[in-house]
């Protein structure tokens, strides 16, 4: 199945800032971005990277200046049968939390992210469209229903923990060891507990 | 299976207290703790909760006016053979979420939390004990390890979503309908789209 792997190359992950300066947010981003397309290449998936400029990996890119939803639309609209969209920072993602994303057979596939989020999806039907604003996840049921198209949605902590804050980033340190820990690593963070309870935070 | 469900009776969720006063924090965490209840008894599995004070429910209580680690600690060495620990804020539990925690045959089984925690776990092993200061999870993979136990992690969004800041309230109205939900809804609280993205908010 062709798998597409939305990546902003710009700017990315603008939130981290309190914790990592520009250039350090880039390097994390493109390990999620490693990991990610790891799990997938281990499942054997089609996979394809739709950044908003060209960047090189090992795999097929397509460029798409727009904004998340209309660049997904269009990439969905490009294939003929199945799709799958898997965020680039799921950094805690493995091939099995991503096997059960493909397992089940409905019409559009959901994997929630917290806060009312998208972050994976498989459709299998036409006529449905992704709107990432908002509260993505009611709206995308809403959209299936109205496709005609039956919904499963996959319950994977791996698959809801898109790395947004720094707060995101302690379950890395704890749940992976791949390119984005090692990443974190390299920038000198570690886990550490503090007053407000487990963070990651710059070694002195 | 015997169930403890720990809760603290007195002076519930006060990181809810910039939304909630505290009178509606002690009603959400007894509607949280119904709806964990709810789908533990729609298992037939042997409720107890774990209060710090005496309440009213429709199972087994347990008083323990203990910090939680000792009051689950001496939970666990009341029960000959297998017992369960799982916290009373996981508001998106249901009976198959949490059935995925009872089905590995591991030693010890445990559902992560975010940020490095444990929201659920099984324990089929003599010599565990858990301690649920600071990055748990880590802990108690150690503990089973040197306790000669082999552990199992249930990957599931639900039972890593603990209710603790207002921000994880999104996803109660946004993926259950159950007492937690309800109450939410009395208090007048509902899904806003804000700046800063989702959130659940008093109606005007």
């Amino acid at each position: 199945m062709r798998v597409f792997v939305p990546f902003d190359a710009r700017d990315p992950k603008t939130r981290l800032a309190p914790l990592l300066d520009e250039g350090e947010r880039r390097t994390v981003a493109r390990a999620m971005l490693r990991d990610v397309l790891a799990a997938l290449r281990e499942m054997s998936h089609d996979r394809c990277v739709l950044a908003t400029e060209p960047i090189d990996c090992d795999c097929a890119v397509r460029v798409d200046e727009r904004p998340l939803t209309p660049a997904v639309n269009d990439a969905l609209t490009s294939v003929d049968g199945p799709a799958a969209v898997v965020m680039a920072d799921l950094a805690l993602a493995t091939p099995a939390a991503l096997g059960r994303l493909f397992d089940p057979d409905a019409g559009v596939t959901l994997a929630p992210g917290r806060g009312g989020g998208t972050n994976a999806l498989v459709v299998r039907t036409e006529d449905f469209r992704v709107d990432y604003h908002g509260l993505s996840y009611r709206d995308h049921v809403t959209a299936a229903q109205d496709a005609g198209a039956d919904v499963a949605t996959v319950d994977s902590f791996r698959l809801s923990n898109d790395i947004d804050d720094p707060s995101d980033l302690v379950d890395v340190l704890v749940h992976t060891d791949g390119h984005t820990a090692s990443a974190l690593r390299d920038l000198d963070l570690s886990l550490a507990l503090t007053d407000d309870g487990p963070a990651v935070t710059r070694s002195p």
